[in-house]
C-alpha cells in the first residue's frame, strides 16, 4: 500500500484544521505571524505527530475529528521547538527552505517560537473534551515540552563530549523525540475513549515509533541526500552531532582508528575529504549498519505493541507507519 | 507605612514556595536548571505579579496560601520572558547581575526560557482548584503569554520607527506589561472566590497598575541610576527604545529641535554628550514631566477601581502599591 496516498485524506483534513488556527484568522502583528507560518505552513512537514495521535484514536473506535485540534496543538509545539533548535544549532535551512531566524533574524526566531508555544495551550482549550481530561492532557503536553528541552540540552552538551555511551544517547532521544510520539499516541487514545490497557499499549507504541524515527534519522544523516532530507547532506557530521552512528562507530573501532575518527569528527572546519573519511569509518566499523538494524528493531517492537488491538484500517496504517519509520528516504 | 516591611511576610512565604519548585527538587540536567535559577532565584526581583495576585485574593476574603503556586507560575513566566527579551534586546545585565545568555550563551538562554515556559503549566496544575477553574486559568495564562510576545514584537519594531503615536505606544505596553498585571489580579480574585463584579474591578486595577509601572519604568529609564535600577543607566536611550518619554518629547518639540532630537536618538553609537543632549530635549520639551504625570494618573485611576471593596489590610496594601508604582526609585 502507498502510505502517502493512504494518509492523504487525513493530511488534507489536518491541514485544513491547521489553516483554521494559523491562516484563516486575523492575527496581528502581521510580520510576526508570517514568521510563525513559515515553517509549519510554507515548509509543511510530515505531520507525523498529529497523524499518530489521530490513528491511535481511530484504533480504539474514536472520532478523528475530535483529535484534529489536539493534533494542531502538537504540530505547533513541534514546529516551535524546530525554530528554536535551528537557532541553537545554527541551521540555515529546514524542509528545503530558509530557517526562520535565517530569514527574519534571531530575535524574530525566538519570538515566533515563544508565540507558538503560547498558542499550544490556547488551542488545547478548543478540543472538545471535559475539564478533567483537559487538565490531564495539558499537564502531559507541558511535561512533554519540558522533556524536549532537556533532550535538546543533552544533544547540545554531547557535541562537546568525545565519548557518549549508547545508554546516554537513548536517554537523550527518549526526551527529545520518543516522549513526543508517546504522548501523542497516549492522548490520542484517551481522546478516542480507549481502555487504560489500550492507552498503555498505544503510548508504548508511540515511544518505540519515536525511537525508530530518530535512530533512522541519524542513519539518514549519513546516507541521505539534501534534496530528500531538506537539510544539507551530512549536516550531523559537519556539526559534530553525537548520533547513534557516531556512538556505535566509536565503540566498534579499534583504538588506533578510533583516535583518527574522533579527531576528524571534532574538527570545526571539516573538508569534503574529512567527511568522506568519517563516513568510511562509519561503514567499515559496522556502526552505520548497526544503526540501521537498531532502527528496524524499534520498528518491529513498535508493531508488536499493537498485537491485541482489533484489526481496523487505522491499525493497518499504524503498522505501515511503523515500517516506514525505519525505511523512509526522508 | 513602609511597603517593603509590610510585604515582607508575603515575600518570605512566596520565596519559600518558589524554592519548592525551583530549588528543593532534583532537577536535571543540573547546568540547565542552574541557568533557570539564575534570574528568579539569584537575581530575585520584586515579585510584583505574584504579590498583586495574592492581594487581590485577600481583598475578597480568599486564602493567600492557595494563590502561592499560581504566583510561582506567573513569576516563572515573567522571568522566562525577561531572559528571552535580554537576548533579543542584547542586554548584558539584569537585576545587577549578568543576564542568562551573557553568562551561558544564547542557546542556553533560549533553552532555559523554553523550559521555564513549560514549567508554568505544570505548576498551574498544582494549584488547588477544580478542573473548570484550571481550564479557564490556563487559557488566561496562555493568552497572556501570547500578548506579551506580541507586545515585545511591537517594542522591537518601534525601535526602527521614527514617529510613534501615543496610542500605538499604549497598544504596545498594554500587551507587554498591563495584561500581565490584569490577569494576575483577575485570576487572584477568582482563586479568592470573588463575585464577578469584584473580579472585573480587580482586573481593571491590575491593568492600570501595569500601565503605571511601565510608564514609570520609562521615566526611570531616563532619571534612574544603575545601582538603583539594576540596568545600565539610560539604557533605553542607548538602545533607541520608543518609551513614552521619547514619544511625548517627539510630539512636544518644535520641528527644528525635533529633527536634532530624532537624529541623536537614532544614532547607533551614542556618546555621553549625545545622551546628555537627548535628556536635555526631554526635560526642556516637557516630555519627561508629561511621562511622570501620566504614570501618577494611572496610579490614581488604579486606586479608584478599589473604592467599593471592603476596607481590609490587603486593600490598604494594594492602595500603597498603586502609589508606589509611580513613585518607586527602581
Amino acid at each position: 500500500m502507498n502510505l502517502e496516498a493512504a494518509l492523504r485524506p487525513y493530511l488534507d483534513q489536518f491541514n485544513d484544521e491547521m489553516d483554521k488556527y494559523l491562516v484563516k484568522r486575523e492575527l496581528k502583528p502581521e510580520e510576526l505571524y508570517k514568521a510563525i507560518r513559515h515553517l509549519p505552513i510554507t515548509g509543511g512537514g510530515k505531520r507525523l505527530r498529529p497523524i499518530v495521535a489521530i490513528l491511535a484514536a481511530q484504533c480504539v473506535g474514536g472520532d478523528s475529528k475530535k483529535v484534529m485540534p489536539y493534533g494542531v496543538a502538537l504540530e505547533i509545539l513541534h514546529n516551535f521547538t524546530l525554530i528554536h533548535d535551528d537557532i541553537m544549532d545554527e541551521c540555515d535551512t529546514r524542509r528545503g527552505i530558509e530557517s526562520v531566524h535565517k530569514k527574519w533574524g534571531i530575535p524574530m526566531g525566538i519570538l515566533a517560537g515563544d508565540t507558538m508555544f503560547s498558542m499550544v495551550f490556547e488551542i488545547l482549550d478548543q478540543v472538545e473534551i471535559d475539564d478533567k481530561t483537559f487538565r490531564s492532557v495539558s499537564l502531559d503536553v507541558a511535561k512533554l515540552a519540558r522533556e524536549v528541552c532537556e533532550g535538546q540540552y543533552w544533544d547540545m552538551f554531547f557535541e562537546s563530549q568525545k565519548k557518549i555511551e549508547e545508554l546516554q544517547y537513548y536517554h537523550m532521544i527518549e526526551r527529545k523525540t520518543a516522549t513526543f510520539f508517546e504522548i501523542a499516541m497516549k492522548n490520542g487514545a484517551e481522546l478516542g475513549g480507549a481502555e487504560p490497557q489500550q492507552v498503555k499499549k498505544l503510548a508504548e507504541c508511540g515511544r518505540l515509533l519515536g525511537l525508530a524515527f530518530q535512530v533512522w534519522d541519524d542513519y539518514l544523516g549519513v546516507t541521505g541526500k539534501a534534496e530528500e532530507t531538506g537539510k544539507p547532506a551530512r549536516s550531523d557530521i559537519l556539526q559534530g552531532k553525537k548520533t547513534l552512528v557516531y556512538v556505535s562507530t566509536h565503540t566498534k573501532l579499534d583504538p588506533f582508528d578510533r583516535r583518527q575518527f574522533v579527531d576528524l569528527y571534532k574538527k570545526d572546519d571539516k573538508t569534503e575529504a574529512d567527511i568522506d573519511a568519517i563516513v568510511k569509518f562509519m561503514e567499515k566499523s559496522g556502526g552505520l549498519e548497526y544503526t540501521r538494524s537498531r532502527a528496524r528493531e524499534f520498528s518491529s517492537f513498535a508493531k508488536a505493541t499493537l498485537a491485541e488491538l482489533p484489526e481496523t484500517a487505522a491499525k493497518r496504517l499504524l503498522l505501515i507507519l511503523c515500517d516506514f519509520a525505519s525505511n523512509r528516504p526522508k
